[in-house]
C-alpha cells in the first residue's frame, strides 16, 4: 500500500467504474459492484486491491496473489488464483496506469504565489498557477493556466509555458517556448548556449547561439537533463516525447513525436530523430545524423551513421542489432576454440 | 599544505596520539613524542608533516620525501629515506584517512536558521541544525540532530532525515525517508517520479509512481546524481553505500550495503545490487536484473544479465573480465596476422 | 532571423566593417559599402543577411542561398550563386563567429544587486557586477569587475572569481579560485568533496578532501557538470579549455590549455590531460593516467592507458583509432564469411 503521507488516495471505485475508465472487460462471473480501494503490485496486493499482470515472467506471483482483482491479458486468465476478479485487456499495463491515475490523481495545489517568489511585473500568469518559494520569473514570461513552478526555479525573460506546465524545483529555463502539459523535472537546464565555437590555438572563438528551444505539448524531461538552445536554427522536442534523467540534447537537435529516451543518453548537435524512436540508457548519437522513425537503439550504443526507419541498432559503432550480437558470439566461439586447441 | 582559507586545521598531534587514532605501530627507534602539524602528499610534505605510501608505484617519491613521518606497510619500510619516522600499518590509506580526519575535522557550523530560509510551521528540526539561506522545507518534514541543509535546498512534504544529515546546496528531495549520517551533495535530485509509462501511439500513459526512496545510514550520494522514487515498491540504497557524481538510480532499484558506485553509472528500473559490489565509472546496468554481492564491474561496462556473487565483469554486453580481455587480445592478433599476410 | 525577444541585435554593418572585424577579404567586384543587417544559416538567409559555408557537404545549399553575402574558403568561391558578395577566408567558421559576435554582442545588464540576494558583509564585489535574485554569496568571496552571478547561485566562503565571470543560475561553487572571463553554466557544481575513501567492510572511511579547484582564464564549463576539488593537490582546468554539459572532472585531475571536452565525458581522479586535447561525447578516462597534448579521443571511448602526444584513439579499451576500426571491419568480414559458408 502506498505511503499515504506522500500519495493521496481518492475514494474507492467499483469494478464497473474501473472497466469504464480502463477499457478492460470483466471476466465471466465477476461482480461489477465489487469495491476496490487501492492498487498494489502482485506480491503485496491484498483484499480490496487491484493489481495487474503484464509480463508472463511474473505468472507465479499472479497464481499466488491475494489481490481482489487483476488486469490481465485474456490468454493468461487461466493461470489466475481462485476467487479473483479478472479485468481482461490487450494492454494491461496501460489499463493499470489509467486505474492508478484514478486512485492517485495528479492534483494541483490550490492556486497561490509564495511570498518569497520574485516575479517580474511584466510577466503574465494564467489562472490557477502555483509559484513556489524562491522561484524567479523574468520579464515578459507567459505562463498558461494551472502551471506549477517549483521552489527556486529560474525562468528567463520571454520564456512561455503552456497550460498545465509543471516545472520541478531548481530547474533553469531560458530562451524557450514550451507547449501545454509539459513536465520538466527538478534540476533540468533548458535554453543555455550550445557548445559552439571555432577552435583556435590562440583561444577558441565563441559562436553566438542565436536560436531557441521549442518544446511541444505533452513532453516530459527527466531530472538534471540539459537541453541547449539552437545556434541559429532552434532545438526542437516533438509532441509527447518522454525523456528520462540526465539526458543531453545539444543545439539544433530535432526530436520527433512520441520518442522514448532513457537516462544518460546524449544527442549531439544538429541530429534529427524520427517519431516514436526509442533509445535505451547511455546511448550516444553523433552530430549531423538522421535517425529514422520507429527505430530502436539498444542501451549504451554509439550511433555514428544515419539509421533508416524501423531498424534495431546496437553497438559502437552502432550496427544492426543482429550483426552486433553475431560478432559477439563469433568472438566468443573463437576464444573457446583457441583455448581448447 | 592545504589552503587554510578553505580547510581549518586542528592543533598538532604527537606520533603517540596518531598511532592511537589510526591503529598503526611506530617503527623501532621512532620517537613517540615527535609533533606533527599537518598532512601532505609524499612529494610536497616537509618537516612537521605526516604522509603515507599506499601504492608501491610511488616508492621513488617515498625514498625522496621530506616528510617528518610516513604511514607505510611493514614490507616497504626498508625503502624509507633516512631520518623519517615510520608508522607501520597493513591498511595505510585507511590509517592516513583517520589521521587526516583528526587534523581536519568535519566540524558543523554553530546552529542557526538563516532568515531567508522558508520552513513550514509543521516541520520538526532537531537540536543543532543549520539551515542556510533560501532553503525551502515543506510540511511535516523531520530533521534529526545536527543536520546541515545547504542554501537553496528544497525538501518536500513529509521527508525525514536522520541525525547528522548533510544536504548540499541546491539539492531537491521529495518522497524520501533518509537515515542518519547521510551526505547528499549539491544538485542531487531525489524522489522525483520514475520513468514509468505505458507507451502508446496516441500519447504515452503515465503510470503514477507510488513508492518512496529509502536511504539507509552512512550513505553518500555525489553531486548532480538522480534517484527516482519507486513506482509502487520503494527505491532503496543500503547502509554505507557510496555513490559518486552524476549517477542515475531508477525506480525500484535496491542497492545493498557498502557498495561503491563511481561517477556517471546508471542502474535501470527494478534491478537489485548485492552488498559490497563495486562499479567503475559510466557502467550501465539494465532493468530487472540481479547483480550479486562483492561483484566488481569494470568502468563503462553494460550489464545485460544477472551476475553471480564475487564475479569480475567487463564489456558490453558485460561478461567475465578475462573473457572480454581475451576477445580484445584475439582480435588484435587477428588484425596483425591479416596485415602481415 | 533570430527571435529578437531573446537575442538583441546591434546596428547594421557594411561589408567593409565586417572584413575588418573578421580578417576576411572581399572578392573582386564586391561592394564594400553594402549594408548587412543580420546573420543567418545558408538555407534561411535572405537579403541583408550574412551567411557562411564551412563544410563542403553543404555546397548545394550554398549554390541556392539568397544571402546578400557569404564567408567562404577561396577554393569554393566558384560554387557561389550569382549576385552574392563573397568574403574569402581560410577560417570561415571563425570569421562567421566574429561577425555574429558583432551583430549579437554579449552585453552585460546594468550593474545591480537584487534585493533578494544574500551577500556576506565581508565579500568584495568588483565594479559593475550583477547579482541576481536568490544568489547566496559567502564570507570573504571576491568577485572581479563586471561579473554576472545568476539567480539562486550559491558561492561558498573564500571563493574568488576574476573579471567578467559569468555564473549561470543555480550553480554551486566552493573551494575554488577562478580566473577571468570564465563562464560557468547553470546547474554546475564545483568544489565539492571528491570520491575519496578507504573501503572497509565495517564502513568506508572518508579521506578529507583538502585541495581546491583552480580554473584558469577563459574557461567554459557546461550545464550540470561537476568538478570535484582535489584531495590534497588541486584540481586544475587550464586556460581556454571548453567543457560541455554534464562532464565529470574528479579530484586532482589536471586539464591543460585549450582542450575541448564534449558532453557527458568523465575523467577519473589524478589523471593529467595535455594541452589542446579533444574528446568526443561520453568518453571515460581512468584515473592516474597521462594523456598527451593534441590527442583526439573518439566519442564513447574508454581510456585505460596513457596516450602519447598527437594520437587519435578510439574504443574500449581505447586503442589507436585505425586499429579499432580495423578490428570492427575484420569481425564484420568474419561474420559474412561464416554466413555464406
Amino acid at each position: 500500500m502506498p505511503d499515504h503521507n506522500f500519495h493521496k488516495r481518492s475514494a474507492a471505485l467499483t469494478l464497473e467504474q474501473i472497466i469504464r475508465l480502463t477499457g478492460a472487460e470483466l471476466s465471466k462471473g465477476s461482480d461489477p459492484s465489487v469495491q476496490i480501494k487501492d492498487v498494489a503490485p502482485l506480491e503485496t496486493a491484498g483484499s480490496g486491491d487491484l493489481t495487474f499482470l503484464d509480463n508472463v515472467k511474473y505468472k507465479d506471483q499472479f497464481a499466488r496473489t491475494k489481490a481482489a482483482a487483476c488486469i490481465v491479458r485474456p490468454e493468461l486468465a487461466a493461470l489466475a488464483p481462485k476467487g479473483i476478479h479478472l479485468l481482461l485487456s490487450a494492454v494491461p499495463y496501460k489499463a493499470y496506469a489509467l486505474a492508478a491515475q484514478a486512485f492517485y490523481p495528479d492534483t494541483m495545489s490550490r492556486a497561490h504565489i509564495a511570498s518569497g517568489a520574485v516575479i517580474d511585473s511584466s510577466a503574465q500568469l494564467g489562472e490557477g498557477c502555483v509559484i513556489e518559494e524562491g522561484a524567479v520569473i523574468g520579464a515578459h514570461v507567459k505562463l498558461g493556466k494551472q502551471c506549477h513552478v517549483g521552489a527556486n526555479v529560474v525562468i528567463g525573460n520571454h520564456v512561455t509555458i503552456g497550460d498545465h506546465g509543471r516545472i520541478g524545483a531548481n530547474a533553469v529555463l531560458s530562451h524557450a517556448l514550451i507547449g501545454a502539459h509539459v513536465r520538466i523535472y527538478p534540476g533540468v537546464c533548458i535554453g543555455q548556449d550550445g557548445f559552439g565555437f571555432a577552435p583556435d590555438p590562440k583561444g577558441h572563438v565563441k559562436v553566438p547561439q542565436l536560436g531557441r528551444v521549442m518544446i511541444e505539448d505533452h513532453v516530459e524531461i527527466g531530472a538534471n537533463s540539459t537541453v541547449d538552445r539552437g545556434s541559429g536554427p532552434d532545438t526542437v522536442i516533438g509532441q509527447g516525447t518522454w525523456i528520462d534523467n540526465m539526458v543531453q540534447i545539444a543545439h539544433n537537435v530535432k526530436i520527433g513525436r512520441g520518442c522514448m529516451i532513457a537516462a544518460q543518453c546524449g544527442i549531439a548537435g544538429s541530429t534529427v530523430i524520427g517519431d516514436f524512436t526509442a533509445m535505451g540508457g547511455q546511448v550516444g548519437v553523433s552530430g549531423h545524423l538522421v535517425v529514422g522513425k520507429n527505430v530502436r537503439i539498444a542501451a549504451k550504443s554509439g550511433v555514428t551513421r544515419n539509421i533508416p526507419d524501423g531498424e534495431e541498432y546496437m553497438g559502437y559503432p552502432a550496427m544492426p542489432m543482429k550483426q552486433y550480437l553475431r560478432g559477439v558470439a563469433l568472438l566468443n566461439r573463437l576464444i573457446k576454440k583457441e583455448k581448447s586447441s
